[in-house]
């Protein structure tokens, strides 16, 4: 945010400022009718393709902290979380609504800010800005973003469709987004009233970006396409990994056996663990907002998966009556639970 | 909200109170492939159809006071909202998501009455609940609601279609919601600190009704495809009907006049507005909500569209160059502005 100017909201009305933000936001989508300045956007999908639509809601002092995240990282972050949920069916994200609750405290030049991100996020990932409203809040920022995009039906991946023996995929690694977070409360913390306050993020750069600026998956769709690898079930990991694979467990009426040794973690993630006297794991395991994608495929497409060198296979599907488990080096199986990692 | 009972949202978990909130929300229309459950709905339009898409979020404190504004009405009323944007483009709603940010001292019992009016909604207007989440929130109830319908092309009215000479026609009657606001606010003010307060709102309860409960104006979308009548723009009351009709008037580049004694005001609202010394005409101009339709058809459709019964003639577009004017009846043209009666 640009200290030096600082312009009231109040100067410029709803419509004036809406029209301030929306600017500059070319329409790339030809499914896209109507955008911005009706009572609804107008899409049109391609002949026999469906339309999905995911919605998400961030609050201030929930989900962000102002102190410290960049209003520009967070307006890309935002439009990575919403369209991380498209890219998990396997969907081409296309078009963005982006509703804001804003406080009269910030002024103009924030939400510019903001949306500088959400249009960066837009241009990368071709994405079109077709609608959304700005208006008064009590208390804080609040963020509403709902995703739309379209994929022929048939090519559509369900939370539902893992069969027994298929094999868990996971892409990147997991766990950093959350020690980011840590290191930013760390240092925020202990800085707390100091003058011109100089945070020490040295060697922990990369956990920084994972959680300011998560970087959506589209890749992996595109990857998986050009493979003719199509998935049994997919979920995206915003909720960490225990959470979201028992999420497709149970829509997929099955159990579940990973490998601790197989999850993929970090170097940066384990360091910081290590200082902080954590297990890396539970980052991994509870952490979210990694915005990685979990899918499963048949058993005999291992070597094509593998192919792709940007997954890792954590382990296998089981019958629903064996339930969930991680399973350590040494042997032991540790039931997964949607939140709390069992100290051993 | 039954006051003998509280349960504590805690008590759930995130996932064990969307289970509770979104059970009986039966599917009906044959365009929802996936709804609630995954991480995306996906939605098939009938063939040559387009999918429309609105969304709008409400916040504690700014559009509603849980004082006085019980949540099962709460909860119709943001679904009014929400749909009145597709009926505004000519299209029949379909999917409905729903995002709640919630604080902790709402119970359980809150937010089950406030779903009880989403699924009365949702059943009388045939839609289908496809998505949504409930994640807390530092301050108040914040309501996010993102609506989906579809129609063919050709069918969808824009803001922008309005042509010189056009008939400027409205439906129902306006500023009864502002009103009912109104009473709602004086009645709270004056019963601070009275126990076991008694609000008078006798032979207002229209106001409170238009207000608390408004009806999303679905027969007119109807009854113009039966009258085959299509609009050349269209736009929904929610901001006053002055704010509104200029957005029309600036999509579709013209000019209009409206005449003052052709205005529909309630009984009710000119009652209650004298006796707070107002004139209702500003109750009707700037008050907004009241989730009416502004139209404009041909000149030559005027008696088809007075034999709908349900409609006013309030005025006609003329060129951009002569402005936007309120004509008062002994012949006074009043310049409107988007907020802000002049005073006579």
């Amino acid at each position: 945010m640009d200290a030096k100017k600082r312009t009231e909201i109040a100067t410029l009305g709803e419509f004036g400022l809406i029209d301030l933000l929306t600017q500059d936001f070319p329409t790339r989508n030809a499914s896209t009718l109507r955008g911005v300045g009706d009572d609804a956007a107008v899409i049109a999908p391609p002949a026999g393709e469906a339309v999905l639509c995911t919605t998400d809601t961030f609050f201030e002092g929930v989900d962000f902290d102002l102190t410290y995240f960049p209003l520009k990282h967070l307006g890309y972050k935002v439009v990575t979380a919403a369209i991380s949920d498209l890219l998990a069916m396997n969907a081409r994200p296309a078009q963005l609504t982006v509703s804001l609750g804003v406080s009269a405290k910030l002024p103009v030049e924030a939400l510019q800010d903001l949306y500088e991100g959400i249009r960066f996020a837009c241009k990368e990932h071709e994405i079109d800005l077709v609608g959304g409203d700005t208006r008064a809040s009590m208390n804080g920022l609040t963020i509403g973003v709902t995703a739309l995009g379209h994929a022929p039906k048939e090519q559509i991946v369900y939370r539902s469709g893992a069969r027994q023996n298929d094999l868990v995929c996971l892409t990147g690694n997991l766990g950093a987004a959350y020690m980011g977070l840590r290191l930013l409360e760390r240092e925020k913390r202990v800085l707390t009233d100091v003058k011109n306050p100089e945070p020490q993020f040295k060697g922990y750069e990369y956990l920084l970006e994972k959680y300011l600026k998560p970087r959506p998956r589209t890749d992996i769709i595109e990857a998986l396409r050009e493979e003719q690898i199509h998935p049994t079930a997919m979920i995206d990991l915003s909720d960490g990994l225990a959470s979201d694979l028992l999420q497709l467990c149970k829509a997929s009426e099955c159990g579940v056996r990973i490998y601790l040794d197989r999850i993929p973690i970090a170097q940066q993630t384990s360091a910081l663990a290590d200082e902080m006297h954590m297990d890396p794991v539970v980052a991994a395991l509870n952490g979210g907002e990694d915005y990685e994608l979990l899918f499963t495929v048949p058993l005999e497409m291992q070597e094509q998966v593998m192919r792709l060198g940007l997954v890792d296979v954590i382990g296998h599907i089981t019958p629903a009556s064996t339930g969930a488990f991680l399973v350590t080096p040494d042997g032991q199986d540790i039931r997964l639970r949607a939140q709390g990692f069992p100290e051993k």
